[in-house]
């Protein structure tokens, strides 16, 4: 594998609201994460020339560009960020590794387990990332160290939710995450992929999976909702379940574990605290307690703010990147989230 | 269907925990719910005497008696209440429907559907109470007048959780709860079926289902959790989980509905309120409420104390029986929950 | 102090919802607590024939009388329970002393400091209770005991609040509660009372107070708010808040309590649980603890259901009930919350 | 009034978490706030040259200087930025002021009256602002708004706490905070005036105050813990409390508000909610609700991310400083929070 210069400099592709956040992500990345590498927002590329520059205007990105194929074949870019529609990402990534750049890709991966097989191919030779950045938000990191510390013990059961209500209303519901032919699913690959992800992340593979989805919208042709049950390695049972009907919750990704020692709970809408209920205390002071997270000693306590100071969402992707950068630093044959953590086929 | 006497002379069967609970509701109906019915707590049936004498002195019964059978052939004894293992109700409830006396049978009805049809059967010409509670908490009366009301709209989810921690130390999950010859079933049948009556009450019929078992505890022969996926005939969807290994929680059977005007929520272990968000309201003031209940107009708000002071377990078959007694009082032939409120065969 | 008869009759002075509270708990002690004494609900005492009637029907009182002076003379009754407004506790509890019966009374105990003095001077030969139910609140007296086990190390703050919304409106605000002349005073006596009483059960002396009142409604001759700083004799220091115009809460009465090694919390809302925070733990894994009380080893565990299984407003006064006729029975010298457990003169 | 340039390059005193978190908000102001005015981190000054390096090196700064008095009279400042200990805090602004700069200042303004009214006197001719950024939590602000479309009507309570345990550990309470000779006082200016700040923007004009303080630790000279009763011009009465003994916390900054026709109800440890009981909805469904802000059309909703994706601690500041540039740019006259916002003398 290739030396990186000490400079990285980046093409995004993609201009809306993820973008955004993954351009934050970047100039924010050094204030919070040491690294050695210097990172370069060189150009944004998009086909709405006004949007695009306005974009480029208020993230600070050095150039616009209309066509993606010949920006990712610049020798002076190191890194492509794939913010598209999920349609684009396989084209892209697989263009980029041929190229021989870094690349980083907006979630869910693919459309087909085959693309995503062909992605994984395609950059094996290049550092990669999937910004599944829900994995490093701090309480979810201190959970995976909790359990792999075994204070859950043997884990009986894992319940994961992804509730909000943006597919409600058609008139509102729009856009290529209703389509089909642009997003290859609805709630399925926008919401439970991360539930997915944080399942295998958290509680290891899963052996046998039975889902059903609905799509309560006649002539959508995407899932507005699925549920799942399945099987997990280590013996526990789970159910899943991912909507854009919850009514009454924006954006409510959640998580509930009971092992034979404890149990573990998360909510997004609560990002800054995990639920632990310890069943080794003595019963009279058994209870579900509230953690802040982070504390003292929690994992990115000494990234960001000092503990009692809420982050929020952005500083979700600024520690994805930070992971990345620190992998790709001290070992570049291994980086966090790569294309390579697939399913086995 | 005969008259029913001023005084109903009651021969309950069992004197464990919930045939204490029983005995309570039969003395306290009267204070709470105005009938024209006396009750009197005539004779307690076990086979433990030292255990029943004791039971019988702390809770008022007139008499004990070894020997179910020929107790419920006595001519002064009006009603039959059932506290005994699964595994009796069958052919207690048969029994007493034969010697023409009202039946009230703890839950689950019966061990299989089987023996359900045959007690259905039996006692078609006799009035039948099964003790689900917990469809009398105010709160989920309010519940269930709500989404009459058509606050929630269309139905999209419906989601239940019964979570308790009893079967995870096999030194003391014990006793006939934990033998299938007894019990018929566990976790299924102990905990699910609060949630699929409570789910039938709510939101209907279900059409479909999905479910999966789990047994964590080797050579135990009843099942410690179960899954479920269902299709409601109002075309909702639903996820169902019942287990005695939620590490965490001593007795959280939960629901949450999601339609297409609002949301509603409701645990037993804050069994005071009931958390609504009402999605017609103007958006910048939607949120998840938590509504106290019973409040100055919701159900049982007359009959229990004054809004703000808080029922407990206890008053939930205080209920059922205020309720059943009054359905007794006005008309004969309608009861709530009786043995033939059976899914189709 | 003279010998109890087995079984003892009771005479209660008035017919209101707290005549009502009480005599439920008259009714249910014996199912909860053994005790060796027998109670019969003799007679009742009011102004009102008719609504006085309909209250000895529904709650089972044998006699009802309008002249409580007579019924407070007879040789037969053995106990005086009294549930007036406050300005007749003083006159009735003095009158029932002297003919040698046990007092019960209502809280406040006294609508002056001169009145309460009084009393306990009148009731020292005999026993006495006031019913400040909501330091039997399971989840209260385990703070106590959490408290004398040092749980909480050196205490440093004491903060109480009792919220309610009664005051604010004033067609419905009327009654002898709004009343100087009938009750003594506003919030003051019906809410502060309640958190002083539980201040001095939980934390001890206090050594200094300043306080403020406020009377929101115009022409009202009786405090809608009150607001009190403290300083106890333990060190630590404490705030207080009563209030008629709590808009947003029915019954609120909660306490925190901050202490070197840990923080408890707990509002009657939510009455089945008490917060713990123990700061003796390590770092990571601090944070507030919701215990369900009563659990396995709670007060009054042993008392009432299982754990897990709620108790509501009633048992409160139960409990009161029962820990007076344990007392009696044990030891007629001493007695919970006595008349003379009186502020210094 | 000068004209300001378009660039305005900032000397900052200071370097140590408040001067990291003043940095973030520079660089991230622009991302979030359109503002014509473009931001030059230039001089950092501080004693330590070691500490001060790293520090402007993480955080941009493009100089560093140790003798501030010499950096506040260079002609490129146009800003100084106060983020030293409060003793500091007089001096340096007073001399500011003198070189005609933009005065931004930590809070608390002054270590005494005096000092705040020469500061006041001194800067009247240059913008300033004092950093009381809790007042631009998105969900403040909206309860501003509320209290202005008089949702909650006349308002009864106000009732405010600061509740942090930095000061129960000696060994670790130390440094400037914990010395009266720098900070000027303990908890009154480093919490209460948070709590005292937001109530005068929330609810207005206080006119009487009665207030008592405590030390717990033996030999410190600062305040460790403050109570305050208030009478406020409104006619409604407030309590406060901020403790550095309030164990169980970490940053907790909560307020409550009792009106005739709602309440509000704000927590910093959960700071993007807030919570509303609307006293004027049908009785039924009252409730207290909490309403995740920024909501679709709420304060700052199109500055920051999405509905539904939580902000953090330091969004408080670049909404401060996105708040006074966008005053500097639209009306040089008026700023927000600004050294003058005195009380009377």
């Amino acid at each position: 594998m290739a030396e990186f210069p000490e400079v990285l400099n980046i093409a995004m592709v993609g201009h809306g609201f993820i973008a955004a956040v993954h351009s934050n992500a970047i100039h924010q990345v050094r204030r919070f994460f040491p690294t050695r590498f210097g990172l370069r927002t060189q150009v944004v590329c998009g086909r709405d020339r006004a949007s695009l520059q306005a974009m480029a205007d208020r993230w600070g990105w050095q150039e616009t560009a209309v066509d993606w194929q010949t920006v990712i074949e610049r020798e002076d870019i190191h890194v492509v960020d794939i913010a598209t529609p999920n349609i684009l990402h396989a084209p892209i990534a697989i263009a980029a590794a041929k190229a021989g750049k870094i690349v980083w890709c907006e979630k869910p991966l693919a459309t087909t387990l085959t693309e995503a097989a062909d992605m994984a191919e395609a950059t094996k030779n290049v550092p990669t990332l999937v910004w599944f950045n829900y994995r490093r938000i701090p309480a979810v990191v201190l959970a995976k160290q909790m359990i792999e510390q075994e204070r859950l013990g043997e884990i009986f059961h894992y319940r994961a939710l992804y509730l909000n209500q943006s597919g409600v209303d058609p008139a509102k519901a729009t856009g290529w995450r209703y389509r089909l032919s642009e997003a290859g699913s609805g709630a399925s690959g926008d919401l439970l992929s991360h539930c997915l992800e944080m399942a295998l992340y958290l509680n290891g593979e899963i052996e046998e999976v039975c889902a059903s989805s609905k799509t309560f919208i006649k002539n959508r042709d995407v899932d507005d909702a699925v549920m799942l049950m399945a099987r997990f390695s280590n013996g526990s049972i789970g159910t899943f379940e991912a909507t854009r009907f919850g009514v009454g919750f924006r954006n409510s990704l959640s998580f509930q574990i009971h092992g034979s020692k404890g149990m573990l709970q998360f909510d997004l809408e609560d990002m800054n605290s995990l639920r632990f209920y310890d069943a080794t205390e003595t019963p009279g002071v058994q209870g579900t307690k509230k953690l802040m997270v982070p504390g003292p000693d929690d994992p990115y306590a000494r990234n960001f703010w000092k503990p009692g100071h809420p982050i929020g969402f952005e500083h979700t992707f600024i520690a994805t990147l930070g992971d990345f950068l620190s992998a790709l630093q001290t070992d570049t044959t291994f980086h966090h989230i790569p294309f390579r953590d697939l399913p086995p086929s």
